[in-house]
C-alpha cells in the first residue's frame, strides 16, 4: 500500500494536492472490537474521491467475516457494479502458457448481483439433516448497466469484440436474462462483434487461445473465477489490478489488487507492489487523470521488461516512482 | 460412439456377451417429436448395466433444452452423485502449459445438487423489471456421500491427498456446510492429507502447479468449470473422459466424454474418439472389469505416445481395438 501511495504522489500533477486518510480495518480491528467496517468509517468514506484497498483476509479470522463484512460490504454499499479487471501480459513477463501468447483483454465483471448477494440460509445447522442454500439474484436493471458498460469499452478498443460468458444451458433463468439483454443492448453497438461462451468452455480458451478475447462481460461469480485464471496466465496474481467502479459518481469507486493478503510473507518487505501500483493507474484513469494513468502503466511496463533479480517491496516502489517522476 | 463400442467389444472377455441398445435421442428426436427423453426410454434404461452417452447439444436446439431435458435429467433420475473426471496428462501429449508438467489427478464432482438442481425462476419475464433467480441447494446427505467417496479414492492412491474446492468466503452457507462435512468425514481417514482452496485460487494452481493435485472434491458447478480447465491443461477436451456414477447400483451409471458434440465437424469422420474410449475404460472399471479397463487405458496411452499424423475417427478406433485385442 505504501508503494502504491508513493507512485500516486509521484504521478499527480504538481498543483494537485493529495489528501489521504488511512483506515486500519481488517483482522486487527476485528480482533480488537469485533467490527469489520464501522458505520462511522463507511460514512466518512462516502465523501472521498476514491478508495485504495489493501488486500484483506487473515487466517486468524473465520472465512467469510472480512470478505462479507468489509470487502463485499463496500462493493454493495457503494454500488460498485462495474468490477473491471484487465488481463494483460506485459512484455518481459513469463506466462505459464507455452508459446508466446499475446494477451490483452479486459473482464467486466458484474459486482453487485448474482450469487454474491448474500441471500442464503441454513436449515437444521450442524445436523445430518442440514440444508444450505445460496440464491443468485439477477435483475434486468443490474445486467443492463454492466452489459452497456462492456459494449462501450469494446466499442472504444481497436478490436471491438465482446464475449458474454455465462452458463445459460444449466442456469437457464439467469442465463436467459443475461443472453436477452446482451442481444438487446448489442443492437445499439452494431460495430461490436459479439459471441457467447459457457463459463467452462471459456476456461479452456483462456489457456489454449487467450488472444481470442478482447472484452468479456460476465456475472459476479464467473468473473471472480475467470479473473484469477486471467491473472495466472498473464504472469501471476502479483500483477493483477482491479477497479470496483460506480460510474454514476454517487459513491467513491474502489481500487484493489486482485491478490490476497499473502499472510505467509506479510511484513517481510518482499511482496510485489505492482498489482497495487497498476490499481493506482486505474484509480487515476477513473478520476480523469488519463495522462498520469498512462504514465504509471508505462512505468510498470518498463520496469517489468527490465526485471532481473529479486527486489524488496520498497525497491520496486521507488523504481516505479522514479520512472513516473522522471 | 461406434469406436467406443468397438473397443468395448474388443476388451471384454470372450465369454461375456455384450448386449447393446442404441437410442437416438438428442436434436433429431427433439425436432421430430419435441421430446428429449421419453418416459418409456427412461424406464428401459433402468434395467441396463451402464449407459454410454454420446455428446449432446446442437445449435438448432435452444440452449438448455437438451442439457436439462436429457443429460441432467438422466444424472438426476439415476442419482449420479459421483461425477468422476480424471485429469491426466498422458506421455507424448502436449499440454498448453510451459515446462513439462506432471499431471495426474481426479476430480470428484458432486452430481445432483448445488446450482444444478434447476430451482430457479423468472419474474416479469421479458420486461425491464425482470428478475431471475437460481438457487443452489446443498444437503448434508448429498455432500457427505460425495465427500466420503473422495476420501476413499484419495486413501487408495499413493499420494493420499484430498483438496476441497469451494468458495466458502462468499457462499458462506453452502461453503460452511461443505467445510464442516469435509472436516468431519476426514476424521475417518487419518492417513489422507487435506487442504482447502477457493475455486478462484484453484484455477491458478491448475495452470501454475497442477502437480500439486491428487484428488479434488467439489460442488457441481465448480466441478463443471474445473474439469474443463483440467481437460485443457492435460491436452484438450478430445481426451477427457467422465463417469456419472451411482455407487449404490440402484440405477445404471453413465459414462460420457466431457467434450460437446462439435457440430462443426459432425459426420466428417475426423472427431477424436479417445475421450469416448477412455470413458469406456471407466465403464469397464465400474462394472468390475478392472483388468479390461486397464488394458483399454494402456492401449490409449500407447496410441497417444506414438501419434504422428492425422487419422480418421475409425482409424483411431481400429488402432485402439487392435491394441486391446493384441
Ligand atoms: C476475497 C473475495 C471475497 C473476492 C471475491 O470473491 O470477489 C476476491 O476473490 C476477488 O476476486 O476480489
Ligand atoms: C452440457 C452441460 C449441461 C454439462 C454440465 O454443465 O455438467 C457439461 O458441461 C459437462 O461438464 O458435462
Amino acid at each position: 500500500m505504501a508503494e502504491g501511495l508513493k507512485v500516486l504522489s509521484a504521478a499527480l500533477p504538481a498543483d494537485v494536492k493529495l489528501e489521504t486518510t488511512e483506515y486500519d480495518l481488517g483482522a486487527r480491528l476485528y480482533h480488537r472490537t469485533g467490527e469489520t467496517l464501522p458505520d462511522a468509517v463507511l460514512e466518512e468514506l462516502k465523501d472521498r474521491d476514491a478508495i485504495l484497498l489493501g488486500a484483506i483476509g487473515d487466517p486468524s479470522v473465520p472465512s467469510g467475516v472480512l470478505e462479507r463484512g468489509l470487502l463485499l460490504k463496500l462493493r454493495f454499499a457503494f454500488d460498485h457494479h462495474i468490477n473491471l479487471r484487465p488481463g494483460k501480459l506485459f512484455p518481459g513477463v513469463k506466462s505459464p502458457l507455452a508459446g508466446d501468447p499475446q494477451i490483452d483483454f479486459v473482464v467486466v465483471r458484474e459486482g453487485t448481483e448474482g450469487p454474491y448477494v448474500g441471500n442464503g440460509g441454513t436449515l437444521r445447522a450442524g445436523t445430518e439433516q442440514e440444508v444450505a442454500t445460496e440464491v443468485s439474484l439477477n435483475t434486468a436493471f443490474g445486467i443492463e448497466r454492466v452489459v452497456r458498460d462492456a459494449y462501450r469499452r469494446a466499442q472504444a478498443r481497436p478490436r471491438k469484440k465482446l464475449t458474454l460468458v455465462h452458463k445459460n444451458n444449466v442456469l437457464v433463468h439467469a442465463g436467459h436474462l443475461w443472453t436477452r439483454i446482451f442481444q438487446e443492448v448489442g443492437r445499439e453497438f452494431p460495430e461490436v462483434t459479439t459471441d457467447y461462451l459457457h463459463v467452462d468452455a471459456a476456461t479452456i480458451f483462456f489457456v489454449t487461445q487467450p488472444e481470442r478475447f478482447d472484452v468479456i462481460v460476465t456475472d459476479n461469480l464467473f468473473g471472480d473465477i475467470l479473473t484469477d485464471l486471467a491473472a495466472a496466465v498473464t504472469g501471476g496474481i502479483g500483477l493483477a489490478a482491479s477497479g470496483n467502479i460506480n460510474p454514476t459518481g454517487a459513491f467513491p469507486s474502489m481500487f484493489e489488487p486482485v491478490h490476497g493478503s499473502a499472510p505467509d510473507i506479510a511484513g517481510q518487505g518482499k511482496a510485489d507492489p505492482t498489482a497495487t501500483v497498476l490499481s493506482v493507474a486505474m484509480l487515476l484513469e477513473h478520476l480523469g487523470y488519463t495522462a498520469e494513468a498512462a504514465k504509471v502503466e508505462a512505468a510498470v511496463a518498463a520496469d517489468l521488461a527490465e526485471r532481473t533479480g529479486a527486489r524488496s517491496t520498497s525497491e520496486v516502489g521507488d523504481a516505479l516512482a522514479a520512472r513516473v517522476s522522471g
